[in-house]
This record gives C-alpha cells, structure tokens and sequence, in this order.
C-alpha cells in the first residue's frame, strides 16, 4: 500500500459535510485499505469558521474556499455545499488545478453537468456524484455501470422524501395538505420554506440526471416536465382508494415506445397499491427501473440525511481515489444517443378526471362527446348526485392511455360546456 | 474511437450464452459507445456443437474450449458455463493467457474465489462476476464500490428463486411442500432434480460470496451454515400467520455485535408481514442491506433467467472492456479486514418452536424450567390441547435473542422430557 496520503479537500462543512468529515476520521484505517493509500483532510471551507465543529482540526478549517481548491497539491474535491455559485465555479477551478470531484448537488448537475463533465474531461479528471440522486440509495453507478450493457426504457421514482412523507401521512391519517406539511416541517423533514420540495423543483433535477444517464442523452432541467403536489387533496385521495390506488409524486423518464425520442417527468400520480413503489413509507425514496434483458428492478433506502448520503459520497470518493492511484478515469458522461426529448404533450398516459356537472339528464352523453372527439378513449365512468339540493353532481372519468395533449384539448372543451360547472382534479394513473 | 474491436470468447451458449451472444449482436452500436471500442464475438466453446444457435456464425463455434482462452488475442472471456470443472481451469488458464474474465459461476466463485482472484491479480487482470449472485440485480457492484466508504452490518436475503416461488406458493395457496415443487417443476421454475435450490446449495453460495465482499473477509462455503427448506410445512406457515409473519428462505450475513467476527448462514425463516422482504413474491430476488452511515437499502429484481442474467453478465463486459482500455483494473478481492468466521451456534436471534406435549398439567412448568437453565429467555407461550382425544397438547413457544447453541442444548433437553413427545418444528424468527 502507498504509505503517501491521497489529500481531500471538503467544500462545505453542514448536516453532509461533517458527517463525511467524521467517517473520514474514524474509519481512516478501513478507508486506506480500501483504496490503496492513506486519504487525508487537507481543508475544510466554510462560511462561517466560528461555528465550532467536532473532531474537525480548526487549523484544516478556512474561510476561502478558491484558495483551497487552487492550492495544486489536493487529489480530491468533495463539494457538499449545493446551489449554483460558487460550487461551479469552484468544481471547474478544482479540475483546472489537478483535482478530481465528488459533488452532491444535484441543482448543478441537473443544470450544468454536460459543461461539467467536459471540463472534467478536459483535464482528464473524475466527476462522481452518486449523492445528488436519492441520498445512500445505490442508482447512479447501476444505471451507469451494471446495466451499461442492457437497454433502459423506464425510470420511475420517489426521489423526493419530503414529499412523500406529506404524501404518506395525508394516505394515512387523511390529513389535508396544509396539515401534513406542518407536521413534516415540525418533525424536520420540510424546511421552512418547503418549495423546492413541495413544487417539485427537487425532484425536476433528480429526474434529468437519471434520464440523462439512462438514455445516454442529454437531457435539461427545462426539459423536464414539472408539477408539484401541493393541489393534491384528501378527496383525491379518496379517489384513489376507490380505484384500489394511493398517491406518489413520481419522477418519470420514459422511452417513447419506437425509441426514438424521451421523455421527462414529475408530477402527483395514482399508482395501484399492488405496484411497488405504492408501500415506499415515510421520508424512504424508492426507483424502479425496467430494462430490455433486466427487467424489472428497484432500488430503495433513504433518500436524504447527513450519514446516508456522506455514505454515497464516501462510497464515490474510494471510487475517484482508486482510479487516481492506477491512472485511470471513471466512465464520464455518456450523451451519444442524442435522443430528442419530447415535450409533455407527447406523454402517453392514464387519466382520473374529477367534474362538478350539473345534475340533469344528457350530461354524461355531453362529456362523453368531447372526450370522443379529442380521441380519449374512456375506460370507467362514474356519476354521483351530490345529495346537497345544489343541483350539480360529480362525475370521475378515467380513460384508457391517451396523449397528454389530447387530454389537455379535451379538457379545455369540457370547461367550456355550460353544463360543466368545474373540473375539480385531473390526476395521472401510473404503473399499471 | 478506437476502431480494433476488443475480442470476446464465451465459454457456454445456453440459456444465458445465447442471450449474451444475442445482445452483442443485436446492441453492437451501443456497447461500442459505451465502451469505446466495438467488441467483437471471437469465438464460442459449447458441448454440442450440432444444436442450431440462432444468429451465431457457425465458423465461430468450437468445442475446444481450452484452445479458444489460450488464443492469445482474447481481451475478455465470458464464463457461463457453471459448476467447478472445466469452468476453474478454463478461467485460471484465461488470465495466464492475457484475458480479463466475466463469469457467473457461484458455485465456483464460493469455492475458489481467493484463488482465482490471486490468478488474476498475478497476471493484472479482471475478474467480475455480478451476475453470480441475484441475476440482473445490481448487488456485488454496490457492495463492492458504492458502499466501499462505509461499514455494512447485515446482508439479508432471498436470494434463490425456485425456493422463493414454492415458500410463496405454499404461503397464498395452503399447499403443502411437494404440491408446491411439483408446480415449480411444471412451470419450468425447479429443475428435475431440485436439490441445489430446495437444500440451499446455491443460496449458501452466493451467501459465501455476499458475506466475503460485505465484511472484506473470506468467507468459504464450509463457513456457511446451510439448512433447506423441504422441511417447511403448511403447518409452519399456520404458525407464521399467528405472528403476523410469513417464512422465506433467507440468506443471512452478519458482523457480530462487538465488530469483531461475522456469521454467514441460510435457512427458512420467520419474518414480519411488515418486512420489505415479506412482500417478495413468485421467483423475485431481493436483498435487505444495513449499514452504519447509508441505513437500510433494499435491492430487488429478478433472481435468474437467461435474459437478466446476460444484463448482469454484459454490464460487467462493459465494465472490464473499459478498464483494459484504460490500461486499468477494477477493485479485485478485499479481504483484508480478515474477521474470524464464528459458527453457527455464536448466532444470536430469535426462536419459534412447535412441541407436542402430554396434555396434563405442570408440563408447561416442565418445559419453562428446561428453557430457564440453558439461559433462554420465554417470549409468549400459546398452549392447546388437540381436542382429538389423543391426551396431547400443543405447546407453541416463543423465545426472546438467544444463541443457536442455547437454543440446540434446549431443544436436546426437551426431547429428554418424558412429557414432550416430539419438537414438531423449530424456526427462526428474523427481521424483527
């Protein structure tokens, strides 16, 4: 074994960072043995250096962040930080000046990976980031290296825990959102301001980075379709339980079905409760990836939290250590497919469709009409009276799979019959 | 792009062989971009040359396999032959003759591990072998590299097919064991001689495997505590049901609770209803992993099969492809932590046990004082007289964690009661 110490540098020292500077020290034996050499901590930027930071060398701890990675003689970058700037900045200095990266920021990897990874190229550099997707859950590397010799068609997730965790407790208790986002706010599972999380923006990013490695294309935040969950109800709930489904805010990357173009989205879905992802509990992410000779498979543990994802970057910084002692690089980024990614509307789904209709006769032929000249083909229908004298009644439509921009043009000239008073949620049915 | 394909040489062309063949084929763009050279089919050793093999060049095909790894412009050999011989020789006279080796070879893999990778690290060479445990799931690669930075704990899990399929169909339908098996048989999921499933030959394979790589420490097939599952009856699946739980037959791989030794063992179980590896149904695969820092991970997918075993096999292809385009080698055996294996009576967990009884009473004082003296702490006990006349009782004891060894001398003390007459069965009760 090399007795020379490989020297880490660690950008951001919060809930992750510390964690990874506390494996680091007491699993430094352990650590050397795997990777062939001694890692060091050579520095530790932070914001705010008074903050008192245990078992961390005070004299390892700086203010300049640039400084450190600039310093030549650091083998390894880990970027814990997040956000935009300054960790790209940072990231393409570290290359520049010699060193390879471990980052867990997938707002930057969802935004600039392709001008990343070239950098990372350029100067013959490794850039792993096992933990910008679902925390400790292992998916990068299989998607990347064990199914790199099978073709990927379906990537399905709970890659958000937040919101599942609202998602679970609204399914269990029927609890209305508002309710259950202040209790995961008050257990620590949703920041104070939860957007992110709630808006799906979290899980938008996650979703580009897996569509991107699975389909060997590059694939854009803004290509990724968006809808959060904070319009879900406890009705939509009740629907779905009437439909022998539960509620998940899924990431969905999918291969159009000639396997020509891809597609890329988030959004609250109905899946069976037979489907695994449907018993995915409390703040656990959970993927399911199908693929040509694989199968189906899937991947579930903790998607957040200090120790889990220090455990992903720990796991990546032996990889890029290793691969820095034989010379060598790890797979870098893999475009080649250039599939066009389709817009939303091309997505072919399922539909649960709730309509306030008046409650008279030749309502149903009405709607029925509008579906059928849009092309959506309905699969159940069910018509209740309201009991409440108002006059109007419900109605739930699901259909069979249609585009989403039938259903969009469908819905649209249900709004406009003078007999739909209102169309109370559409919600898409997913994993059947 | 490097233009000069790489060379590959399968060694069987069964249900596996033939799958991998045909992905080389059918996917040869994709694997040469993403391993940055094509690879090309140099030749395929089979038994029967006679049997049609659709879409092989018949010119490739040879019984010689012995000539085919020592050609000497082999890159990389794919093993799918099984069992020890030829298959050892075949691997060990690859890498003296310049190959890297992708086998899916558990049973050899168990046996000989140690010494095939020392074979290949004498002559700088790879040998991966992910689909020798689970198939397509992607497990020895996340344990080997995503989890390389922390400190795992428990691997746990079902990972035989056949077995899982009988236990699931025993367990919807009531059927007893050899109505199970023989349904297995009909649907092509047992063989005709279902020894190596059913009396968990193969499970404790790949348990010698998964323990070796979780604990960095060699763990051999002798060190593995082996019991099948012919034994389980519709009667145990009652009892389970009482508890709230179902049986599988798991592998388990466990560091002791000091750190300072690991237990490697398969049998039927007891687990929860609520554990995530009750739900396993038909011939699926999934494995439960614990570590320090990432948590709970489950893994899950299909077991075997001659398509997602291929997936598993050409992942690995990939991955060696691309290492010996770079000049490197891929992580080999880590057995450096080298912790005592300690037998099965050091195990330590929990106890269902099935007594037929005298039906009058002090038996059950009789019996709580066996346990006392060997130091095995009583759960709940649950007490029935048959009803049947026969002046017998059934006495259903729960134990709290206890050591196998307690346990086995308890079970032998029972047996000399004059009051017990018979232990109807004995299970443990796991993932509590």
């Amino acid at each position: 074994m090399r007795t020379r110490p490989l020297k880490v540098a660690l950008l951001g020292c919060g809930v992750v960072g510390s964690e990874v500077a506390r494996i680091m020290t007491t699993h430094a034996d352990d650590l050397a043995q795997r990777i062939g050499a001694p890692v060091e901590l050579a520095g530790v930027a932070v914001r705010r250096p008074s903050k008192v930071r245990d078992g961390i060398d005070p004299a390892l701890v700086t203010t300049d962040a640039t400084a450190l990675v600039k310093r030549g003689d650091i083998d390894v970058v880990v970027e814990v930080i997040g956000g935009i700037e300054p960790a790209r900045t940072l990231i393409t200095t570290a290359f520049a000046h010699g060193a390879s990266v471990v980052s867990a920021n997938k707002a930057l990897l969802a935004q600039d990976g392709a001008a990343l990874h070239a950098a990372a190229d350029e100067h013959g550099k490794d850039l792993y980031y096992e933990a910008a997707v679902a925390g400790a859950i292992p998916l990068i590397r299989p998607l990347r290296e064990s199914l790199a010799g099978d073709k990927i068609n379906r990537v399905m997730g709970i890659v958000n825990g937040t919101t599942n965790f609202i998602l679970d407790k609204m399914d269990s208790t029927g609890a209305g959102y508002q309710e259950a986002l202040d209790e995961a706010t008050a257990l620590g599972y949703a920041e104070a301001d939860p957007t992110a999380d709630v808006e799906a923006f979290d899980a938008a990013a996650k979703a580009a980075i897996l569509a991107g490695i699975a389909f060997h294309t590059r694939v854009r935040l803004d290509d990724v379709y968006r809808e959060g969950m904070t319009e879900v109800t406890a009705a939509d709930f009740a629907s779905a339980k009437n439909m022998g489904c539960t509620i998940k805010l899924l990431a969905i990357c999918e291969r159009a079905a000639d396997g020509g173009s891809v597609t890329a989205r988030v959004h609250p879905a109905m899946i069976p409760l037979t489907h695994p992802l449907a018993s995915v509990r409390g703040a656990y992410n959970a993927v399911f990836v199908e693929s040509d000779a694989a199968g189906q498979l899937m991947f579930y543990g903790p998607g957040a939290g200090g120790a889990p994802t220090a455990s992903a970057v720990l796991g990546d910084l032996v990889a890029v250590c290793r691969n820095r002692l034989s010379g060598a690089t790890g797979p870098g980024e893999s475009a080649y497919a250039a599939l066009p990614v389709s817009p939303m509307g091309d997505v072919v789904t399922r539909y649960h469709i709730s309509l306030d209709v008046a409650d008279k006769p030749g309502v149903l032929a009405q709607v029925a009409t509008v579906f059928a000249e849009h092309g959506v083909s309905i699969d159940t229908v069910r018509q209740h009276g309201r009991q409440d004298g108002d006059g109007e009644a419900s109605l739930v439509v699901v259909t069979h799979r249609a585009s989403d921009a039938s259903l969009s043009g469908t819905v649209e000239a249900l709004r406009k019959l003078d007999t739909v008073r209102g169309v109370a949620s559409i919600m898409r049915v997913e994993g059947e």
